[in-house]
C-alpha cells in the first residue's frame, strides 16, 4: 500500500475535536453510568436517536435556506434534503415524541446521553463535539414534573460524585417577570426580551449596570453604548426589587415574591407553580440548601415557557491566573411547552434538564475527585524468550481468571525497555519468568509502585541495584496470591 | 413560538437512521460493557476520537477531489478542508497512533466503541449509522499479537453472552495463498486479486464455480459472464487443494497446509506465523473448537497483510421466509502493517478485530438471550388527588432508597388510564394511596403481573372485579417490604 500512495496525509484531528484517552473516558463514563442509574430509578427510560436530523426539524432553519450551515454541521442528502448533526438532545426528543406521540405511554419520560455537535470556532477548552446527558418529561403540565426533574438532577449530581453542599439547584419561573412587566405596562415582546437580556447580566454588571440597561442604556469602559430596555424608573425599580427577592429558604423567597409580584394573572400563576414545586420538593426530601428559588436565573433567552433552573457549583477552583473562582453552572433546564407543537400543532407540555458531561468531569476534578479515575495498567509479563511465550500467556490467563488485568509484553525490545513500558502503563507489577525461574519452578515478581518508592529513598544507584527493591522470587504456585496481595493494595 | 412559526416540519428521522429505545439500548450497552471489561482485563486501554476526520486521513480520497462524498458523510470546513464522519474505527486509530507515536507506550493497545457512519443507500436492516467495537495492537509484528486478539475476541463474544460452541474464530493468513501463487508463477497483483475474489465466492458458488473463476471465467444462470483470474489448470487445482486443507484441529490443518504450500518463502512465513499463533492460543487456553484454521477465509480484498480472522456464529436462525439459516459472521479482523505508514512513511505493524454491536445483539436475540434485556418499568404510584402529591413523592423516595425504581404518575388522566399507563410501562406493581388509605394509615398495592395472570383465568368480568386479583391493602409501614417481595420475584 505504502508504495502505491505518493501522497502522505498529515496525521492530525480536525480542529475542535478531541482525542480522549483512558483517564478522561473513565471519568466521563463513570458520570454517565451513575447518572443513568439514578434516572432509571426515577422511572425514566433510555432513548438514543441518530446523529443526524433533517435541518428543518432542528428548528433553526427554513427548509429553503441555501446552505443552512450556521452553527451546525449540515450537508445535503442525495435526495437534496438538508440534514444536520444534532446540536443538542432536546430537538431530537421533540421530533421523536411528535413522530411517535400516539403510541408512547404518556407522560413520556426519557433520558439520553451522547455527543452533540456545534459548528463554532474552536478554542482552548471550546470543542465542536461534546457529550450531553438529558432527562425530560414530555406530556405533563404539572409543576410536580418540574420539581421531579429538579430533584432528580440534584440526585444525579450527587451520584456523580458531588457531595452535599458542593452544588445547588437554582429555580425561577419565566411567568413571574412576565407578569411583573405586564403589570408595569410593558406589552411588546421585544421590550420583554431586552429586560431578560439585562437581567442576565446581573452577575457581571451588578445592580447599577442592570439598572442602566433596564432604562435608557449603558456605556461600558471602552465607551461603547448598549441600548437599554427603555423601562421607566418605577418599572425598573420593581424589576430590581424582584431580582433581590431571593431568600435563604424557598418559603422565604415565596413570601418575598408575593409582595413584589402580585396583581397579574401570569405572575400569580408563576407563584402558584413555584409553591407546588416547593411542596413536591419537600415530599422528595430536597432541602433548602439543595434547591432554592432565585429570581435572577434567566437560562437563555427564548425557548422556555415556565419554570427554569440551573445547577450551580459552589466549589471554588483556580482560574488560569491562579486566582480562586466559582466554577458556576454545569447544567440547566426548564419547561418548554412549544417544542413538540412545532411538529404537531397541538400543545404538548414538556420539561427537562441537561448537563455537559465533560464540564461536570472538570468540576469533579476541581472538587478533588480525579484520584478515583486514575487508570492503572495491567500486570505485565516480561517476554524474555520466544520459546517460552506460551508459558507467559498461560500466566496472564491465570491472572485474568483471578480477576486481575494482565498482558504479555508483545514488542521486540529488551528487558530494560519492557520494564520502562510497564512503568509507563502504570502497571502495579511486572512478572519475570526467565529460563532459571522456569527450571526452578519459581517466578520473580516486582512490585513497581513499591520499587519506585524504595528507589527514591536509596540514593546510591549501586546499592539500589543490589537491593532490587520490591522484588521477590517465589514458588510458581504462589503467583496469583502474591500478585493479588500487591494489586489488592492498589484497587 | 407556535404562532410565530407558519412552517410546520414533518416529524421524521432521516433515512437510514434509527431511533433506539430502552430494550435495544440495554442489549447493546450490556454487550459493550461486557466486552470492554474483557478488553481492559487483557491490558487494552480505552480511546475515543471525534466523529470527524480530515477526508485525506480516511485514506479513501485524494485531497483535491471535488466533493469526496462517496460512501462517507463529508463536508467542507470553514477553512476549505474536507472533513468526513468516520466510517470505521481503524482509520481514526491509524491517524491517532501516527500523530502520537513518539509519546505512546509501545506496543500501543487500545479498544474503542462508538458510532460509525456510511453514506450508503439505506434499506431494511441496513443503517447509515451503527456501533462498532474494536481492539487493536499497534507496534507489534509478533504473530502472538494476532493470537492474543483472536483469543480476546473469543473471550469477548463469550462475555457478551454467546456460550461455548455458538461461535468459532476462523483464522487464515494472506501469505499462504500469495506464496502458493508465486510458486505457481502468478506475479501480477491484479491476477492475485482476481484469485482472492474468486476464493471469496466459495460459500456461494461451491468448488466448481470457483474453479471456473480461477480459470477463464464463469457464465451465471442469467447468461452474464464473469471474467476469471486466468490461472492454468494446475495452478487452479493447487488453489482448490489449498482451500480444502482445513481440518478439525489447528494442528491437522497446519500439517495439511505444509503439504499444499511449501516452496515459497512467503508461504513458509505464513505457515510459521500460523504455527506461532497456534502455540500462543494453546497457552491462552483456546481450544480447537473455539479457534480453527480455515484457508478459505478472505476478509475483504486489500488492506490486510498477514493473518486474517473472522468470528462466525454457528447458531441457526430463521430467514425472512422462515427457513433455517446460519447467522454467519459477526466480526472480523487481521493484520494491517501499512495503515499507520500512510502517515509516517515508517512501517508500523498492527493487528486488530472489529465487530458490529447491533449485529451481535441480533445474534444474541436469535440465540435466545432477549429475555435478559427485557426492560421493566418502575413501580407506579397512582395520583388520585393533588392535595396528596407530596405524600406520593414521599413513597417513591422510600422505594428508591430501598433500590426499587419508582415514579408518581404525572399526567392528568383518571385512575383507569393511570393503571393502563403502569401496564404499558411494564411496571411490576401499582401503589394506591387514596384518602381512605391515608386516613387509615394503610396502602393498597396491586401486583400487575399477578393481576394479569389471574384475570386471564377468571372468565367472569364481574367476579374479576369483586376479587381484585393480585391486590392487597396493608399497613403503610409495610410498604417497602411488600413491594420488595413483588419486585424480587421479577428481577
Amino acid at each position: 500500500m505504502t508504495d502505491e500512495t505518493q501522497f502522505r496525509p498529515q496525521a492530525r484531528a480536525p480542529r475542535g475535536f478531541a482525542d480522549k484517552r483512558a483517564a478522561v473516558l473513565r471519568a466521563e463514563r463513570r458520570i454517565v453510568e451513575a447518572v443513568s442509574g439514578v434516572y432509571e430509578a426515577w422511572g425514566f427510560e433510555a432513548l438514543d436517536t441518530g446523529a443526524f436530523e433533517y435541518a428543518d426539524a432542528l428548528g433553526k432553519f427554513l427548509p429553503d435556506a441555501d446552505r443552512p450551515n450556521e452553527g451546525v454541521f449540515a450537508l445535503q442528502d442525495d435526495d437534496e434534503q438538508w440534514m444536520a448533526l444534532r446540536y443538542d438532545l432536546t430537538a431530537p426528543l421533540a421530533r421523536f415524541a411528535a413522530e411517535n406521540w400516539e403510541t408512547l405511554p404518556k407522560p413520556y419520560r426519557r433520558y439520553a446521553f451522547g455527543p452533540v455537535w456545534r459548528n463554532e470556532k474552536p478554542g482552548p477548552g471550546r470543542f465542536r463535539q461534546f457529550i450531553q446527558c438529558d432527562a425530560d418529561t414530555v406530556g405533563s403540565a404539572r409543576p410536580e414534573a418540574d420539581a421531579e426533574i429538579i430533584a432528580m438532577a440534584a440526585a444525579g449530581l450527587e451520584a456523580a460524585g458531588l457531595t452535599r453542599g458542593q452544588a445547588v439547584m437554582k429555580i425561577n419561573n419565566r411567568k413571574l417577570l412576565n407578569g411583573l412587566l405586564t403589570t408595569a405596562g410593558v406589552e411588546s415582546n421585544g421590550q420583554k426580551l431586552a429586560v431578560l437580556r439585562a437581567v442576565d447580566k446581573l452577575d457581571r454588571l451588578g445592580t447599577d449596570g442592570v439598572r442602566l440597561l433596564l432604562g435608557e442604556g449603558r456605556k461600558d469602559e471602552s465607551g461603547a453604548f448598549t441600548k437599554g430596555a427603555g423601562l421607566n424608573a418605577k418599572a425598573a425599580e420593581s424589576v430590581l426589587a424582584f431580582l433581590k427577592a431571593g431568600a435563604e429558604t424557598r418559603g422565604g423567597t415565596l413570601s418575598a415574591l408575593s409582595n413584589v409580584i402580585g396583581g397579574s394573572a401570569e405572575g400569580d400563576e408563576g407563584l402558584e407553580e413555584l409553591a407546588r414545586i416547593d411542596a413536591a420538593l419537600k415530599g422528595l426530601g430536597v432541602a433548602d440548601d439543595q434547591a432554592l428559588f432565585d429570581p435572577s436565573i434567566v437560562r437563555g433567552l427564548e425557548y422556555y415557557t415556565g419554570a427554569v433552573f440551573e445547577a450551580d457549583l459552589l466549589i471554588e477552583t483556580l482560574d488560569e491566573a491562579g486566582k480562586p473562582m466559582r466554577f458556576g453552572s454545569v447544567g440547566g433546564g426548564g419547561r418548554y411547552d412549544d417544542l413538540v407543537a412545532r411538529f404537531t400543532g397541538q400543545p404538548v407540555p414538556a420539561t427537562g434538564f441537561s448537563f455537559g458531561v465533560s464540564r461536570l468531569a472538570a468540576a469533579l476534578r476541581a472538587a478533588g475527585r480525579a484520584e478515583a479515575d486514575a487508570v492503572r495498567g495491567p500486570v505485565v509479563v516480561i517476554a524474555f524468550d520466544q520459546a517460552h511465550m506460551a508459558e507467559y500467556f498461560s500466566v496472564t490467563r491465570e491472572l485474568r481468571a483471578a480477576g486481575i488485568a494482565a498482558e504479555v509484553y508483545l514488542g521486540s525490545s529488551g528487558m530494560k525497555a519492557q520494564m520502562k513500558y510497564a512503568d509507563r502503563r502504570l502497571a502495579p507489577a511486572a512478572i519475570m519468568l526467565g529460563g532459571d525461574e522456569i527450571a526452578a519452578g519459581t517466578v520473580t515478581i516486582k512490585d513497581l509502585d513499591l520499587g519506585r518508592e524504595l528507589s527514591s529513598q536509596i540514593a546510591d544507584n549501586a546499592a539500589w541495584k543490589a537491593e532490587r527493591p520490591g522484588q521477590q522470587t517465589i514458588p510458581r504456585a504462589g503467583l496469583v496470591a502474591a500478585i493479588r496481595a500487591i494489586v489488592g493494595d492498589k484497587a
